[in-house]
This record gives structure tokens, C-alpha cells and sequence, in this order.
């Protein structure tokens, strides 16, 4: 069975998840702590970034977009109306716009620096970076969360789903990344009431069920977290 | 005719000006600063960043993933031997995870930083983050190129070309990336032989010579820049 190497703070592994649950493809998952340079997963990544999908005659594939492409490529395109990337070549870069929106300027905008300072920084060494988080960086980032729920509100009260009128790639991309956030209780979701309702029904899915289950340890998600009337 | 927005200094931008070319593909070149944040601009792309592609019904394209495999499907799935993508599914990820490495692994860790504290902020005014360049950021960007500069010679040195038998998308990255850092006369391309010499057959393709055109106002380009036997 193919491998997925992946840590479930990172909304990039979280958003490959998502991909193979909604195309029933079945993956043994291996946590990875990427902080730790493990040789073993360098050789498969000299990136060192999450996550990496390992086929069964061990030929590695590194980062979301390209095995996000890849499962288009050799599952997507059999899934006919369940197709998570459309067939309209603009329709298809609007859904890469937006993914790449919420895996890359999200992510450092607001996703990466407070899924590090808040939960890898527990996990690591001092050595590795470890310790208290650092409260500028908390704030910076808290203050561009409202940015991207404004935007996250302005797609979804004009389309049906967020690149269109399909759930895609996309909405993937935004709810695996809100998915890390609201773990840890940074969402405030009265403020947001139409992106709560589109996330709502993604949150929904049989396919996110094992993202409500995972758990980091030393840090308790927020109440509402599994909750899907939250 | 479809219009390119772009910057002289940008990787990703000159990325994409490779593909246009190599496809015979005709577009306007608009030169953007994006740190102006001009609002025409920000309607085109959100994100603010480059490079941006409009067609010519007035629909956007954002950064030079979406870009590259708008391009790919509309054009290069033409264009047989001389496609920038594989036809396998496998050697297309491979690409793309090369394509990604220099577009943004090596744009972090050297190629924007070294853009920005040398070129873009000689254009800033104060309040755009202009001045002199910042000493220790140049210091971490110069440290970073020798590694790199190690993965490109690993890869030519046991491939014909970067990402396998046939150019591809990898080389015009790398070399987009590469012809940035050459203007600016970061590279010593004495210690890289066979780098060098993957660069120079890059180099010498008639898609390089606009690229070799390029001057930013009030940086002269390393002597050797234009040269095709440096």
C-alpha cells in the first residue's frame, strides 16, 4: 500500500487527506516531525517539507501541489462529476489560484507561523527551535486571520463552493487549512457566519472524519473542534 | 494579444517569458513593481505577486504555477518532443517538483532575498521598505547559493537534462533563477563547472536572448551576462 508521510498540524498533509479520502484511495500514514531532518526522510525529500506519498515500488512524490496533481492525473480524471479539478482549463487555474492562495500565502500569512509557535515548538528540542512561543509573531499573524475569513467570506457568498460550482481542490485547500486553525481555537467563527456555513458542509464529509479525530500531543483542541454543529 | 505582467528581477516572471518563447507564444510585456500595490494590479491578482497572465477576454492568470500548466494544457500537449511537460505521469511530478524547488525553495532561501535587498529596494522609496541593502540577510542568501548550486551540478551530472532525457519546465526554472542571481553577479561560476555547462546550453537558446536584454534601472549586470562563452 502506497505511504503518506504527513504531520497533522501541516494543512498541506491535510489537504492530500482530504484528496484520497474523497477518491477512496487507501494510504498507510506515518507521522513525520520534519523539524527532525531525519536522513531517511531527506532522501525521499531533500525539501524536508510535508507531505511525501510513497508508491508501492518506492518512488516519492513531494509536496501538495505536485501530488495533488499527480492524483488528478492517474484518479481524478475517471471521477467524472466527482473530479476535484475541473476540465475547463480556466476553471482549472482558478481552482490552482486558489489552492495555491490557501497552501502558500495563507500558510504564511497566518497557518504556518501559528501552527509552529503553538504546537511544533511544544514538540521540539530547544536545539531544533523549540520553546515558548514568541508573542509578535502570534499577533502578526492573528491579525492577518481576519483577511483571508473576509476573503474566504466574499468566495463563498458568490460562488456555490469557493472556485466555482463544484466543491474542488480549493475548498480542500481553504477547509484543511481552517481545519489546523480551529484546532487551535483561532477562529472565531460568529464573526464569519457565511464562510462557517460553506466550511460547515465541507466539515461535513465522511472525508474529514479523520482529520476531527487526529490529536497533537500536550495540546487539547479547542471544544467545538469535532463538533459539526459547532 | 494577451498581456505578461512581469519584473526583470523576478525568477518566476522570467520563468514563464522561457515558456512564451519556446512555444512561439506572443504576449505584451507590462513591467509591474508589485511593492507599489497599485490597485489595477491587485484586481488582476490578490496576491499581489508576479508574474500575471491576461488573456484577451480579460481573464487573469495568476503566478507562474497556474500559468505553466494553463500553458501546458493549451499549448504544449501540441507540441510533441518539443512539450516542456512529460507525458508520463511520474516524470510530470518529478518536473514539477524540480520547477517548485527553484521557483520556491531556492527563491526563499536565495534568490528573493538577494532580488530584494539588491535591486528591488534601490526602486522602493522609504515607505515601500527601501535603502541599502541589509547585510546580514545578504550574508544567510550567499550562504544558501552554494548548496543549491550543488543540487543543480548533481542533477546535470547524472541526467542529460535537469529533470531527466528532455528539457522541461525544470531547466527554464532553474535557469530563470540562475539568470537573476548571474545579473547580479552572485555566481562564481568557477566552482561550478558542470553547472556551468548545463547553464550555457540553457543560455544559448534564442527563447534566453530577451532575457539577456534585461536592464534594471541603476544596476549594471556582471560583465559577463550577456556573454554566451563566459
Amino acid at each position: 500500500m502506497p505511504t503518506l508521510y504527513h504531520h497533522p498540524m501541516s494543512s498541506a498533509s491535510r489537504f492530500v487527506r482530504l484528496i484520497l479520502t474523497e477518491y477512496n484511495y487507501q494510504v498507510d500514514l506515518i507521522e513525520e516531525q520534519p523539524w527532525e531532518k531525519r536522513r531517511d526522510f531527506l532522501a525521499l525529500n531533500p525539501a524536508g517539507t510535508l507531505p511525501v506519498y510513497v508508491d508501492d515500488s518506492m518512488r516519492a512524490l513531494c509536496g501538495a501541489t505536485v501530488i495533488s496533481e499527480y492524483l488528478d492525473e492517474t484518479h481524478g480524471v475517471l471521477k467524472r462529476d466527482r473530479r476535484l479539478l475541473a476540465e475547463d482549463p480556466f476553471q482549472r487555474a482558478e481552482i490552482r489560484r486558489l489552492t495555491e492562495w490557501f497552501l502558500v500565502k495563507m500558510e504564511q500569512d497566518v497557518t504556518r507561523p501559528l501552527a509552529r509557535e503553538r504546537a511544533f515548538k511544544l514538540q521540539m528540542t530547544a536545539d531544533q527551535g523549540g520553546g515558548a512561543p514568541d508573542s509578535k509573531v502570534l499577533r502578526t499573524a492573528r491579525a492577518n486571520i481576519r483577511q483571508h475569513m473576509k476573503y474566504i467570506t466574499w468566495l463563498a457568498g458568490s460562488r456555490q463552493w469557493l472556485a466555482g460550482e463544484r466543491m474542488s481542490y480549493a475548498d480542500l485547500a481553504a477547509a484543511a487549512a481552517l481545519s489546523v486553525l480551529d484546532y487551535l481555537g483561532e477562529i472565531d467563527w460568529n464573526e464569519s457566519p457565511i464562510a462557517k456555513d460553506w466550511y460547515q458542509r465541507v466539515k461535513s464529509r465522511p472525508s474529514f472524519r479523520p482529520l476531527l479525530n487526529d490529536r497533537v500531543r500536550g495540546l487539547t483542541p479547542v471544544s467545538h473542534y469535532a463538533d459539526l454543529d459547532f
